[in-house]
This record gives structure tokens, C-alpha cells and sequence, in this order.
């Protein structure tokens, strides 16, 4: 994680585009969802989307600068409650993007498999998309916790399971959607996209399995 | 519900846009749906779209302008028989934008859910898109009518399905589609998303349960 | 049927506007779907998307002139070989715009429901953007043929099926898709997404169904 | 195959457009896929996309041109591991262009049905949009491979598919995706909607009939 750091313009840039397209994939309906990229380590300064802003219409100008306590350096708007999310992933995985999506598959898979714990995931060639796999045989487990009110406790939480789970790409809230990460705003959308897409497969699968007797592999 | 109103090209515009975001999404299909913006109190008038708009394609412009009555005070075309539930919706609730989608899932939960009379939603995140929830453990009810083509005869049922359920943000009318409202146009289109991602997880989760042996919390 | 006919450069903007919708909603994909609009009534002429044309890239240029034989009248390109099923329904209903969609759900129910020889499509209130009809309660039977290569007998066999059922506002064939038609190509794309939103409708109440105990009305 | 090869600035401009309308389709998520194009024959050329391009962004310059080795000739970037396969298919089938599409439908078919060997489609007006097919009772084999992180062996298998299957139109590598080609960029994007438009039309069969009692034809 030695790359450069995004110019703020160009990081403004990245996230206001994330979020459009994001939009257009139906990932951050109703406001939800929340964006954001290290644009400085020392200090550390995140820039961040701004509570109840709509991805579909995200400006680069929109995005607030926060510190790491989430306070806001510059920008119009209220920090997200969930800032702090963002921060806990930043320092524990010495994330450079975090990006926070709520898809339909994503609620509705986090919510069938909270009582597993987490949702496993192997065989599927997209898996090569996550950073370091190099094969489909790769088994991720993407861990699910329950969903809190009080993000304190949950940024704890999430802390715990990052550490619990050091080899994970994601992690999923239950009823809530994704977070997931990398070391820039392109490697974290792709990251998304990866995701997403297992999560439609596994969806979809189980509508179309009970229609069939072969069993997939 | 003190914000001041928007200018009438702010307005024209915010929906016009409104409408070509949904008609993406896939919400007012067949010329469906309805959009509509208080822009004064006194005297009441609103900015709605006309019948048979093709909403992919709305313009400013195409906005007309009604009294409280319904009749149009400025714009070209005439205004849906269904004004009059905007009107029934902007009085109940004081709400300064009403918006009515006609989308696949509602369609298909409002018949399905006709008889028990309404729709009960909890334990999902978004829900705090609606105003004024707070939690994930919130629980929405969201109040289903039979369709009729009587509109004077629908707008005093939906008046009274309002009073009855002073804490719902939208309703259904069944096989017909969403009616919600909001204190902005921008709050409006929040419920919207809101209510729309809710009944394709509703749905989705119908098609999916029945492949798996857990039940969704 | 007495609107004025359209400048033949609006139809031709018309019509590609549709092309690039319709593929925007996947339902002419594979160069599959044919447009048309009747710009001449005597002689008959009229403006239909060459054999092959990828619809979302469709041009105003890109539309062939036809006579009433279906001869290219003016415009580089082949015509379809489904021509003559454009003009058989604008020699049986008058129509000025017939569209033909290709979706996935169109494609599914054909065949479902070729047995039957048609689908019954009731309680929806989608149903009033087909026109003439003022009511959910109305019932539309949508015929459906079976499919045929032979596109003369194909031609005749839909002509025979338009005359049985004067009040058809379109029909499927079957493992292939839909044709509508309407007094415009306003009035035809309303159609189209009409009948396309209702197969959603249909297919998906399938899906959630039994998932489920109660009973959609 | 005689038709001219395109200039390498339309080849470029047609890969880029493809690569931009195929993600707004869903079926290149997390930089999955890859896009090539016969610019050479004598020597061989193709432009193709590199190694983790995000083809919702794909723009001309991005293609690296590459030699019947698979080694860069221009172009910044490194080749993707499955640009053997791109030139298995062009060396094997003459085609022009080659596209990998990874889709979901894709993904869950070439799982179900791999112990088959393939998959067997029939029956479907969609079909007449393959190369020569001109029919709807025309019987598609899309052979499925198993997926093999060993490019050498998995490109002489598809050879070896290839050679057992002289008449598929394209094959599909098990959890991965599709490979289809056809004379020119144009010919070879249609190939891709067909088989995602079947894939789609098949998955989708699996979930709603089970909610019939009619069988599909």
C-alpha cells in the first residue's frame, strides 16, 4: 500500500463517478451507501460523501474532507453516522478507498445467512477480481454482522471482525449491504462490482436451483 | 414543514428530472405515474405532470400548473384524473411533493397483500430513509387500497387510510402502484427509492426462500 | 385514425428515439425488434428499421422508405423479412406505427401459454394505457401464434388472428416476442411498454407465488 | 471471412463503444471480460483490452495491439492471461473478433449444466440472429468447459471444443462466462446479446415454471 496519493481533485473526481455509476447499478437507493478515499496519511483526511446525499447526482464539490476522529475540515454538510465505519476499515486494513454499497442481493443474502455468520464463496472466476486471488478455487468467507444503531459498538465490532478475519475482502451488514475496500478508489469499485455480482449469482441461484435436479458445482 | 418553497423553474426542473431518473428505473411505464410539487400555499397550487406524459422524455415545460380544485391555471395539456389524489395527499399530510410510481414489485405486493390490507416492513437499514426513523428495528406500515376508478370515491378512501395511519410515508393502491410524499421534492424521491428497494427485497426474498431452508430474521 | 400524418423527419427521429429506448431496455437485443411508421397513406409508405440494424446505436438515417409490397422505396439496406407482418397490421387495423419487442418475458410467456392460444390479462391498472380502454377491470386477450418462417403464412395467420379478435391491442409470437401498434409511435410505444410491463408483471407473480399462500387477485 | 479488415481507429472506436454498452448491460462487473479485434492478417494484429480494465470506461486508446504470440506490440499495459484464448478462437474459427463476456446468467448456466457437457437450445426466434442460422428450429450446442487457471491447457482444450463443435457459435467456461466471435466487432456483438438474451430467457424459464403446471415448448 505505497502507492501515491490522489491528487483531491482527481479523488473528488473518482468518487462523484463511482457514485453515479453506482446509481445506475441500483446499489445506493434512497440515499443510502457511502463513498470515500484517503487523500492524505499524516494527517490522515478522508473525503467522504456527505450524509443523505443522492449517488445519482453526486458533484466532486459535494464531498466533505473529514479528519480522523470524522470531524469535518471542509465542505458543506453533515459527516454520515457511518464515517466512522469508513475510519475503522482505513486503520485496520490501512485502507486507501472504502466503499459502502446496499444492494438489494446484498440485503437479502446478509439477512438469510446472518445466523452462519458469514457467507462463503468459492469456484466462481470472479473471485480473481479480489486482490491476491489468483484462482476460482479461492474460498472467501465474507463475514455478516448483525446490524447496530449505535456505531460505536459496530465500528467495534466491524474492528474485531477485520482482525477475526484477516484475509477478507469485505463484509456484509446485515440487512444493511457491503463494505469493502482497497488501496484506491479504482481497486475498491472494483472490489464492489465483484461483490455484487456474486451476490446476484448466489441470489439467482437459489430462485433457479429448486427448478432443476443437477446440482451446481 | 416551514421550508421555504422552491421557485417554480427550480421546481419545473426537479421533476422533469424526477421523471427521467424513474422512467431508468423502470417505474413509470406505459405513460404511469404521476409527479407533482407544491410551489404556493396561498392560494394552493401545484406543479403536476400531465396525462399520458411519456416521463423518459419530460421536459420543464410539460409541467402544468393547478389550483386546488384540479383545474389547470397554466400549461398545456390536461391534468390525470389522479390529481386529485395529490391533492387528498398535499392536504393530509401538508406535504410539498407527492409522487406516484407504478413499478413491478408494487404491482405484484399490492395484490398479493390486498387482503391483509397493508404491508408490514421491519428490520431493514433502509428504512431510515423515510423522515423521522431513526432505526433499522422501525416497523413501516404501509397501508394497501383496492384500485378504483372512482377517483372522487378512491381520494376520500386514501384521505381516510391517511388519518387511520398517521405514521405511514407511502401507501399502495392494488395492482396500481406507490403513492408517497414529502417535504421536498428531493425528500419524495428519497421515499420513492426507499419504498421501491424495499418491495424488490420483499419480492426477491419470496422467490429466493423457498431454495434454502433458513429463514430470514 | 384521422391524426395528421408525421413529417417523415420526425418519424425518422421518432423512431430511432424508440430503437435506442426499447434497447436501453433490453428489449431488442441481437438486432432482434422491428419500428415502423406510416409517413404516406396514398400511396402507402412507410419507414421501418433495415434487416439487422443494432437498435441502440439506430439513426434516423439508418430507416428504409417501403411501398406496400414491402419494396425499399428509398434508404441503403435490406428490409426485414418480418415487413410484411408490419403491413398486414397496418392494412387490419389502420395503424400508424407498429412496433415489434423481443424481450426475455414476451419470449417466456409465448411459449408458456401457446397452448392456450393466448394469455388473459386482468386487474392491473396498466391495462388503461392500452388504447380505449378506461378501466383495470377490463380483460385483454393477447393471441398467440405460433412461430413460422414462413413469413407469408405467418402473415396471414396473424391477419386471421387480428380479425378474431377486433379488440386485440397486440399479440405474441411465440419463443419470439410481441407486436403492438397504435395511432402514432407516441401511441405505439405506449403500448409496447404497456404489454412488456404487464409480462413482468406476469412472469415475476409466477416466481413469488409460491412462495407464498395467499392468492393474488 | 473476406470482408475487409477495419482501419485500427474504427476497430479501436468499435471495442471501446462495445466495452462501455456491455457494462451497462452488467455483463463485464469487476474488469471481467475481454474485447478483440483482427486489425492484421499478414502478420497477425489484434487489438484487445488490457489486463483489469474497467469497460465502463473503456475508451480507444486503451487497446493494446498484440501479436499471434499474445506479446504487446503498442500500447500501454499488460495483455490479459486469457489472450490465448482470444487467439485460439481467431486461429481456430478465422473470426475477426472476439468477445468474453461474464455474466450472471452465464455464470450460474455454465455451473448447472457442466457435467452435461453443454447446453442444448432450441426452439427460440433469437437464434436466427447466429451466423447462419435461419431458423428458430435450429438446435445450438454452447459446449461447457470446466475453468482451469492454466491458460495453455484451457486454450487447447477450447481448441480441441472447438474442433468436436464446427457449428457452435460460441462456449462457455464453467462459473467464468461466454466466448463467442463472429466476421467483424459487429457480427460478434450481436452473437454476445443472442447468447445473454438465451441465457437470461433460460435462467429465468427455471424460476417461473415451477410456478405452472403447463410445460413449455
Amino acid at each position: 500500500m505505497t502507492a501515491p496519493l490522489p491528487e483531491r481533485s482527481a479523488a473528488r473526481e473518482a468518487l462523484a463517478e463511482i457514485g453515479r455509476r453506482f446509481y445506475g447499478c441500483g446499489w445506493v437507493m434512497g440515499t443510502s451507501g457511502n463513498l470515500s478515499a484517503v487523500v492524505s496519511t499524516r494527517p490522515l483526511r478522508l473525503l467522504i460523501t456527505p450524509s443523505g446525499a443522492h449517488k445519482g447526482r453526486l458533484q466532486p464539490a459535494d464531498l466533505l474532507e473529514i479528519d480522523r476522529r470524522g470531524r469535518v475540515a471542509s465542505g458543506r454538510g453533515r459527516a454520515s453516522a457511518e464515517t466512522r465505519l469508513h475510519l475503522a476499515v482505513v486503520d485496520e486494513r490501512g485502507a486507501r478507498a472504502v466503499l459502502h454499497t446496499h444492494s438489494v442481493w446484498a440485503t437479502i443474502l446478509s439477512r438469510l445467512h446472518l445466523d452462519a455468520g458469514g457467507l462463503s464463496v468459492s469456484g466462481y472466476e470472479m473471485l480473481k477480481g479480489l486482490d491476491g486471488v489468483g484462482t476460482h478455487e479461492h474460498r472467501e468467507w465474507i463475514p455478516i454482522l448483525a446490524n447496530d444503531q449505535d456505531l460505536s459498538r459496530l465500528a467495534r465490532r466491524m474492528r474485531a471482525a477485520l482482525r477475526r478475519h484477516p484475509g477478507a475482502h469485505g463484509l456484509l451488514l446485515a440487512g444493511h449491504g457491503l463494505y469493502t475496500w482497497g488501496d484506491s478508489t479504482t481497486a475498491a469499485e472494483r472490489h464492489v462490482e465483484v461483490f455484487e455480482f456474486l451476490f446476484d449469482v448466489i441470489g439467482r441461484t437459489m430462485e433457479a436451483r429448486h427448478g432443476t435436479r443437477e446440482n451446481p458445482r
